[in-house]
């Protein structure tokens, strides 16, 4: 038997390697049983007569991951960012949070959310919600119903944080594993819960035990926030005594790679002793250069991570980025490596176009699996792109194409997506 | 006699200071004779019977300024920055400025350029051109056309530069002589010439002397480039060993404020010599954080700019910059101070909205005279800003709004542009 097929021609990019573009100019990109099948210049014989849905000079990429945004911020997005990390917590995110108690505002703002990452140029997401069982549920089933691929966590948080955000420790455990099971019962076909500790100041010893407990019964990949801001890094030290950085406090509770697949958002001031425990747990990297800069926390060491070999993708963290555009986010990293190569450190070479857009796509599509790639056998998640928006005096080629798609573009060129060969409702 | 006299509706926003807004619910702009008379939350009885246009909840801004363009490299907007300011010149906007000798190119260059600067969000702006004396008067006259408010320069340069490109000394300074007469007998309303000397490194110290000439004979305004580069700094340091700093090179050739009225771009890297000399003599800075950042040219001082108190506006510098989008520029001008103060300098405070927006409305229009303000007797220079695109579980406050298109907005909110009193037609 053949499988459901169907074909898609336009001219299509994807990397070849983290350095390297494929270019197929004009070509032939075939989707079966929701996985690609390959990519032809010329359509083989064998293939004839399946449906053809042909592009013109559009760009049809793989599909872009957001490997760290949070869903319940986004109401926040462009305000309030004139303070650092700890006290924009405290000003902003954390009264917003609080809002997700209530049934009817959820609905709204994670309505508003999920229409503008489904309009997006992604087609999967890690994404943060708050500690509110029941509204995680709402966020769920809007993501499922988008047909995004996606990570969501309800987030546990046990001390260190407003009163009506803080969980009983035991609560947050058992709260979770309501939720886990809630989850495993809806039986979506795109949506999948992720364990979520805000980060070390908000969760205790014990609260990370019960998690690893957790981790460990339902085999749950983690996401959580690493080494973002000095006085957060201090107040770690603090807190965790007993750990010599602070990713191994996450080790220390089992929640930081190796059986348990783990992305950490930001990394800005990690050490060479962090990235080399992450790369030995195969921790994933979120960039988010954006986010990054807006709260004064730093640029991280992006080319150290590529060159100590580490998985890293690139993350919108809305509401301390601005927005769920994630070609903005390759601008900002490029920029950022730009301004870390002049100031910081002229070693660290600054990202090329190549690299920005395998974090994107491959990079961070590996959190998922096989994704984020044409090569044969990955899932079928493929962008559609039209560039017509930007005029100019001569047709650029396909790389200045994309190149200029990756400094300027957003959610007006992308025409279609795709989600494991399924076409999204845009 | 009363004058022509109409009226704007909505929620207006300008800078009552470097450090603070002027918020205005719902109130009453009145342009009387191209010129603002004044904002009223109650319509006064006198003006009773003018027509009035009411926008609702949109937000209405003074007109702002792009205070650095180059018109003639918008066609690479998004490519080729993978290099640092002198290899980047060789290999992109030289080789595309050259193709400005050919009328029909230019044409269709300029035309893209002019339609996209009248959609964005300025309504002001001084442009580079290119040496070619013919096609920058179809820049112009298409800057006229469109209805916004302009200086633009034609280039020149006689040495350290393509054959293409370069001129003989005399023929550069005649040249500019027959283009400044040539403006003249346009006697258009809102495009004005300026002398563009493109750098120190191309540009003979006889060239200046000719140039400061015809700047004394027709008292134009002046604009070029500032301290952009490491590299650039020491070659210009060579070239010109007589003086000091770079900036002293434009000061002994008499380009460099005073009665001369002068625009500077970039000024990363100014020293507080040269700093201290801008403020004596008057010299404007046109701050360019994200073209400082593509070219990995730096982060420009621009809290020590404002403390010393130089007049500063913001430039796009397409395309070293890759929008013409000035929210984009504020954006960038906030992360980038934001970077500066945690890496560089924990005594530079990061900028504000408010300051960024001051730069972007009042501090780049006193570059044009009184512009960029609703205070009584500006020139009434207005955009008007929808930013329903902008979802929001609950309606923010007016500041919020303004906030929020500062770090998200771009040409879609622009709804309707007044540059003296006349509406564009977008």
């Amino acid at each position: 038997m053949n499988g459901s097929i169907f074909i898609l021609k336009g001219n299509i990019v994807y990397s070849k390697s983290q350095t390297e573009f494929a270019i197929c100019e004009h070509s032939y990109l075939v989707c079966r049983d929701g996985k690609v099948d390959g990519i032809y210049r010329t359509l083989p014989f064998r293939l004839g007569g399946n449906p053809i849905r042909d592009f013109g000079d559009c760009l049809i990429i793989p599909g872009m991951t957001d490997l760290h945004t949070h869903g319940s911020q986004y109401a926040l997005r462009g305000t309030g960012m004139d303070r650092e990390l700890l006290e924009w917590l405290e000003t902003a995110p954390f009264p917003e949070e609080a809002k997700f108690s209530d049934v009817e505002y959820a609905k709204k703002a994670y309505g508003i959310f999920v229409e503008d990452l489904k309009k997006s140029p992604v087609t999967r997401a890690c994404v943060f919600a708050t500690v509110h069982r029941e509204t995680v549920m709402i966020l769920m089933d809007l993501l499922e119903k988008s047909g995004l691929e996606t990570y969501v966590g309800k987030v546990n948080m046990d001390r260190n944080c407003p009163e009506s955000l803080r969980e009983k420790t035991a609560l947050s455990a058992s709260e979770t594993k309501t939720w886990i099971r809630q989850v495993q019962e809806r039986r979506y076909r795109n949506t999948h819960p992720i364990l979520t500790p805000r980060f070390i100041p908000a969760c205790s010893d014990e609260l990370m035990d019960c998690l690893s407990r957790l981790q460990k019964e339902y085999r749950l990949p983690v996401q959580s926030h690493l080494s973002e801001n000095p006085e957060e890094i201090r107040w770690v030290k603090e807190l965790r005594p007993d750990a010599e950085f602070y990713g191994e406090a996450y080790d220390k509770s089992g929640l930081f790679g190796g059986e348990c697949k783990t992305v950490m958002a930001h990394c800005v001031h990690s050490s060479e002793e962090e990235i080399q425990l992450m790369k030995e747990k195969g921790v994933f990297v979120a960039h988010c250069p954006e986010s990054n800069a807006n709260l004064a926390s730093g640029i991280a060491p992006a080319r150290r991570f590529l060159d100590r070999g580490l998985s890293v993708g690139l993350g919108s963290d809305a509401a301390a980025g601005t927005s769920l555009n994630i070609f903005a986010v390759m601008r900002q990293a490029l920029q950022a490596s730009k301004l870390r190569w002049r100031i910081l450190d002229k070693n660290e070479k600054p990202l090329t176009v190549e690299e920005v857009f395998y974090m994107a796509t491959k990079g961070g599509g590996e959190f998922f699996g096989k994704a984020g790639s044409f090569e044969p056998g990955y899932e079928f998640d493929a962008v559609v792109l039209d560039d017509s928006r930007m005029k100019s005096p001569e047709q650029p080629d396909i790389r200045s194409c994309l190149e200029r798609l990756i400094w300027l573009g957003d959610e007006r060129e992308v025409r279609e997506k795709y989600v494991k060969g399924v076409r999204l409702e845009l």
